[in-house]
């Protein structure tokens, strides 16, 4: 049985973080974030393919590129994405990096930084410093506190953990995200931190973070937008004293680091502005993973599919529809789809054969409405043409999301 | 000064229309249209990029290969797009215009087909029949009823013609268009019929539509969804004794059909599903006219964009990081943002500039406000990197819209 992860976030030897309110967001919530390493951290790094690139963005990578093995802390504000916001931004980015280095005794280049919010804003300096000011006297173990300090339009936080038996001991794995809109797989696709007290190498830390982010943050879809701002950041702090030396090992934190970068992924689209469902993208028999990936990302970024999950319509023809217009190679004919409730068509629940042969079939529209009505619902579709697969997952587009994001700064 | 199209359709010589009720929408509207000619055309279709086409898209491809210089007749039908129906949907679409072709004692090839519609299916032969024979009935000059027959969830018929003065005498264009949903730039986007009585070669038209449909049809986009069944076609009867033999008489023709297009495809887009607003965006500076119409085309179907015009909300970061995630060149640092009122920036109206040298500029926001609340609104992005541009109409994201699609089969 797939191992999942615990949504109650778990203590992380090395590591103490805080969340709290620095007075940017106007209602008084959570709005600044820190998480800090007494010691110094592999770390590595994914960020948006966007080329507008946000100052933070610019300054993480720096920073990771001089000292990806003595990285010591992330700080992370909300309510400006300090995007396009041209050379004052890089270095409001940098102040910020070095207030917290003061703070530790440690160079700025130690210090990662990231931002979401509103583009075209400059940072608040003055209360960034009351942020920083304020989290370093709360600093524990309060990871609930963290994950909602980064929250923007996310109705609740994204956390979870995994606790893993090695051969050499245990360690955990801890990880807290954002998403809610401008999300869509392209690189890391929103803001995430995972940490770990595992000890890694530089190289096993990339390898590992592309690894779970290509199959987690990549695969979800809540609007197709790809923001400046998407960054995922691994640290490991090694305070378990648990060394990864065999493949097997390195592959067991591949796997685990997956499952917690999976549910981070998953909470992000139930979390999706506006979303009333959940649905899971399986593609299958496409000619590569690649293909399968882009079909399943095409369907689910696709407003007429979104909105037909929306309204319980069972409307499969946008589906197929929109696998047609994929840049990827489909053909009808050797096309079958599938629909099922939950997040797995199963032995015992196969699903619902709606499309076969270029045809659709006899199914029952009244049983394909009620699953369409479904909260979770998963949605299987089979190429029939290689062995490429991948799972997308994506939310519907409700009147909600229009809302939202109609009105977002005001 | 530009000459723009007569939203009035005017009469083409070699041609007779009609639009009935043949039972197939409830509401007792219009559901099919036929198009007929006295004498063989030259005709050219462009089509669907979309690799699942509807049995009308694949048999109008055989026919128009086959007689491309002796086409007679258009039947077009609503309520069902006969895709995804296998055999049996192509054996429908054969015999529709099979039915066409024994009325007017021609071949079936020389008939051609369109339907729009539910995917998945099929046609109701008897009403199709039914409509024949009623169209037939009925032939006449009255294009708006051709232009209502082919309506789905557009609120309006779109038409528009011009006459043009050729160095050989005098022709007319008209065409007729339909769209609201499942629009965006990919090869033809809707069903378009246009007629001219100039006389053409068979290459002369095909080149002639590609060159419209490119610069019309293919740059608007109401939700970035690609159907089954776009087609445009353009039918020549030759009937006014025009011949266009020069250089010159062949790029007047080519402009006044892409006045005809553009305004069918503008027409389209300001019937957009839930459209409240008409957004001109204008790309220029890029380093080609295929990286400007990129960019625009993903500011245009970027989610966030659209409802933040929605919305009103100056929120022109998004439009900036949408050109950014484009498949194009993009850099903030050498782009300048302007938006203004109504279709175009002029020496009079110059726009607003919002962003320049990486950073917003000391805007009015009050100012900036006020125009993103018009219903006509001109977006400038102006990349620096080259000559390339390209211009994309596109409507906003209402909640209108989700309601229109949550709710479209019922």
């Amino acid at each position: 049985m797939k191992q999942t992860a615990d949504l109650k976030p778990q203590r992380v030897r090395g590591f103490t973080v805080a969340g709290v309110h620095a007075g940017m967001k106007k209602n008084g919530a959570l709005d600044f974030a820190l998480i800090v390493a007494d010691r110094d951290c592999v770390a590595a790094g994914v960020f948006t393919k966007n080329q507008s690139k946000a100052a933070p963005v610019l300054v993480s990578q720096e920073h990771l590129a001089a000292r990806a093995t003595s990285i010591r802390a992330v700080a992370i504000n909300t309510t400006s994405a300090n995007a396009m916001t041209g050379r004052v931004g890089v270095e409001n980015a940098r102040i910020t990096a070095r207030m917290v280095a003061a703070k530790l005794g440690v160079q700025p280049e130690q210090v990662l930084v990231m931002s979401t919010g509103v583009i075209g804003t400059h940072l608040p300096m003055p209360k960034i410093e009351q942020g920083i000011e304020l989290a370093f006297a709360q600093l524990g173990a309060d990871w609930e506190s963290a994950a909602r300090g980064i929250m923007t339009t996310d109705t609740r936080p994204k956390m979870a953990s995994l606790r893993v038996l090695s051969a050499d001991g245990e360690y955990t794995i801890t990880g807290i995200s954002k998403g809610a809109g401008m999300i869509a797989p392209n690189m890391a696709t929103m803001l995430g931190v995972i940490v770990t007290d595992a000890e890694l190498s530089r190289e096993h830390a990339m390898i590992a973070l592309r690894f779970a982010t290509d199959r987690s943050f990549n695969r979800i879809v809540v609007d197709g937008d790809t923001s400046t701002n998407d960054a995922v950041f691994l640290l490991a702090s090694g305070a378990s004293g648990v060394h990864l030396r065999t493949t097997a090992d390195m592959h067991q934190f591949n796997e685990a680091l997956l499952i917690v970068a999976q549910s981070l992924a998953q909470q992000i689209v139930r979390d999706g502005e506006g979303a009333t469902k959940f649905i899971t993208l399986e593609v299958v028999g496409a000619r590569s993973d690649a293909e399968a990936h882009a079909i399943g990302h095409t369907i689910a970024a696709s407003p007429l599919v979104k909105t037909a999950f929306y309204g319980g319509d069972a409307n499969w023809g946008r589906i197929v529809a929109a696998a047609g217009r994929a840049p990827a190679l489909f053909n009808p004919d050797t096309a079958r789809l599938l629909i099922g409730r939950g997040e797995a068509l199963t032995d015992d629940a196969p699903g619902l054969l709606l499309f076969e042969n270029g045809l659709p079939t006899r199914y029952s529209e009244a049983e394909a409405s009620a699953i369409f009505r479904e909260a979770d619902i998963i949605v299987r579709l089979e190429l029939g043409l290689g062995n490429g697969a991948a799972t997308v997952w994506t939310c519907d587009l409700s009147h909600e999301y229009v809302s939202i994001n109609g009105d977002y700064r005001s």
